[in-house]
Formats: structure tokens, C-alpha cells, sequence
């Protein structure tokens, strides 16, 4: 039994403004069964945003204030470009990876965790669309669902955020209390096709959603290269003040 | 081809308070993505108020302003009990179905539905702690995951509505667009155990999980037999009118 299975869990969200909501509200309903624990739903500021289809969120707690989580959790979305920059979202990923917390990405957020430095020599995974980005944060590509490395663990796109935050449950509380959570939710999923990934959906129907992510990819990819170069003159400005 | 291909189409979303937020918010991801369609986040006001698990949620328009919708979707939870005799919710359900379009009910959602009294005779599915129920609104209880009655969808617990909403992407869009929608989300579910269903978990998870549910099935036996106990003295009633 490791220590956080005996005391209450703090398991922090950050939401924020275009992210995809599903990253969030799948891990939420996993988060939230958990015995003994508080999930904290967490924005740079408490406003209520649209997520990128529209649906009003509202954060209840401050990033700048957020307790010592136990997991950090990074979901992703096309609003996650506005956050590669942004040094407080940044520092609190680098705190909790050095502090030997949970830091838990699903799909894009993956990005954010790159930006932050923190993916370099891990394994990790990413929505489909944008797992040839990880690279450029020093990551290594995992084409799975769920990869759990350590105390950083990374779900696939979108969906996936739900078979993570199960994966997790059972991390944080053991496999029963997972599998509570599981028939709670009835979580025996039976898609009426078979086209969830790259390899299984017909080649017309991935040609017409990778079309449509081409604009977006283009953006995170020149976002990746310049922050690639960032890091790289980091850490070669660190070399040279030795 | 359906007329509702070739048109806009209009997508409602009831949600509550004390809702179980993934049996809209699955949905609302599927919905979002369809072309040329708009959702519709309908509330009986437009406060914002929290979920079984304290999600914020904001609806955008009034039950009492919505359009004609081309789908109405009834979300369950725990919250659904105070919908029970709601006489506006009930009537647009039943005005729903009056007219001959899509009525999508998720988890115990069938239960509100059922108290419209538009479930009698139609095949349905609800959550499995409480498919017992279905039979007091006179329903054929079916024990899958999602059930297509004619224009009465019905989906199983909780996260059944993502593959429920899939299964209605189809019905409205047709199977390219469905699967679309099914790569983007990247849904190729891997849950990391087989714990989603009474039949599937071990028995000693099963029992806790039933357990806690107890005190709720039990209050909505209570209303089911007291709603069942009404319709019956309705009919009654017209029939001694007539």
C-alpha cells in the first residue's frame, strides 16, 4: 500500500478556455467516485469559458491558489496552444514533477506537459493527430492508449481520458475500488463501429478528419519547433554560464 | 435519406441539478461534432447549479423557449427524482414524441420519460441498478447497451451515452459521419478491467456497488409505484369519462 492510499487524495483539474471538454468531465466522473478524496476543478481564473464546442465551464478554485495536489491533471484541446507560454500553468506542471506527484496528460495536454520540460526521456502518449509532436519535447512515442511511466502517466486522445483516469483510480486506490467505479458507470463500452483509431477506421473517413486537423497541426508543429529551439538555447545558455 | 439530413438540425440537452454529468456531456461531444447541427444546453432556468459529483454546469436557454428540436436528450442521476412530476419537462417530453421526433434517453433519464408516460409498450434501457423499474412505466425492459425503438433511443448507464449519441450520429447523419465523429474522439474504449456490468464484475464488487445504491433504488421504487399508481387512475378516469 503506498502512502496516498491511506490519507486523503487532493486531485487537481486544470480547465481552460477552447480545451476539449471531454478530457475533463471523463476523468471527472472517474476522479469524483473515488473514496476519500476531493477533486479540484481548477482555471487560471474563475470566470466561467466556453470549451471548443461551446459548453460553459466554470473553475472553482485558482491555479495560483491550488493545494498540494497528489495528481495534476492536464487536459488537452486546441486551447491548449494559448497555454505553451504560459509560465504559471508551466511552473505548476515542473512542481508537481519535481515535488514526485502524479502528473496525468490526456490527448493535447501532453503539449502543455512538453512545453513544461517535463517529458524529456519519458514515454508518453498523445491524441493520434499530434503523437509525431512529441519529439520535439524530447519525448518517446508510445502508440497506446494508456502509458504509465513512473509517476507520469498520459491517455490518448479525447476518450482515452476515461480508461487513464481508471488506470489511475486503481494506482490511487486499488483495482477493486477501480472496478467499484467501473460498474458504477457502467463503463462497458460498445461502439456501434470500429473507427476509433488510425489503423481500424476506413481510409476515407481518416482521410476527412485528418483534413480537417491539418490547420491546427500545422500551428502546434511551428509552436513545437519554436519551443524546441527554446529549450535547446536553455539549456545550451546553462552549458555556456558552467 | 431522412428530410433531417438535407436540414439543420437541432439538438436538446435537458440538464439539473444533481444530473450525473457524463450522461450529458458524453453526448454533448458527439453532438457537437455533427455538421451542420446545433446543440441546444436547456435548462429550467439558466442558473448555474452543480451535478451529483459538484460539476458546474450553465445552461444556455430556457426549457420554455427551445426550439422544435430534432432531438430532445433526458440525461439521468440522482437529480432525476425531482423531475418526476415536473409538469413542464413531462410535457415536452410527451410533445416530443407527439410530433414525431427523436426523444434520447440516457441512464435513468428513462425514469423522467417514463413518468411522461411515453414509454408505454416501447423496448427501453436504462442503468442497470435500475432496469427493474422500467416495467411500473409500462416499458419492455432490454437488457443491452443502447435500444433503438423507432424514434425512442435509449441507452444504458452513465457513459452508454457516448455510444448511444454515436449509434443517433448514424440515424441523423449517416455511418461516415458517425465514424468521423468516433475518430476524432479517438473512441476505442480499452477499459483497463471487466468490471462494467453486473454479469462481468466480480461478485463481491458488484455487491458494494448495489449496496450504495440501495437508499436511491429504493426512493425510486417509491416514486415509480406512486407515478404507475397515477397514470393507472388517469386512465381510469377517462375511460369512466368516456
Amino acid at each position: 500500500m503506498s502512502e496516498s492510499r491511506d490519507s486523503h487524495l487532493h486531485i487537481g483539474i486544470l480547465i481552460y478556455p477552447r480545451m476539449d471538454q471531454i478530457d475533463f468531465t471523463g476523468p471527472f466522473e472517474v476522479f469524483s467516485r473515488l473514496p476519500d478524496a476531493t477533486v479540484h476543478v481548477i482555471g487560471k481564473t474563475k470566470e466561467p469559458f466556453r470549451d471548443m464546442a461551446g459548453l460553459t465551464l466554470t473553475p472553482d478554485e485558482l491555479l495560483s491558489e491550488a493545494p498540494e495536489l497528489d495528481v495534476l491533471q492536464i487536459p488537452g484541446g486546441p486551447g491548449q496552444e494559448a497555454l505553451m507560454d504560459d509560465q504559471e500553468v508551466l511552473t505548476s506542471i515542473r512542481r508537481q514533477v519535481d515535488a514526485g506527484r502524479f502528473l496525468y496528460s490526456v490527448c493535447t495536454g501532453a503539449l502543455i506537459c512538453g512545453a513544461a520540460g517535463v517529458l524529456h526521456g519519458r514515454r508518453v502518449t498523445t491524441h493520434w493527430a499530434a503523437h509525431a509532436l512529441l519529439p520535439y519535447f524530447g519525448a518517446i512515442p508510445v502508440n497506446a492508449r494508456v502509458v504509465v511511466d513512473g509517476k507520469l502517466i498520459s491517455a490518448a486522445g479525447v476518450t482515452a481520458g476515461i480508461d487513464g483516469a481508471l488506470t489511475m483510480a486503481a494506482l490511487l486506490r486499488g483495482e477493486q475500488v477501480a472496478q467499484q467505479i467501473q460498474l458504477a458507470m457502467e463503463y462497458a463500452p460498445d461502439p456501434p463501429f470500429h473507427a476509433g483509431t488510425p489503423a481500424s477506421a476506413p481510409p476515407e473517413v481518416l482521410a476527412v478528419v485528418a483534413r480537417s486537423y491539418r490547420k491546427l497541426v500545422e500551428a502546434r508543429t511551428a509552436t513545437a519547433e519554436r519551443i524546441k529551439a527554446q529549450h535547446e538555447a536553455a539549456v545550451g545558455h546553462a552549458s555556456g554560464a558552467r
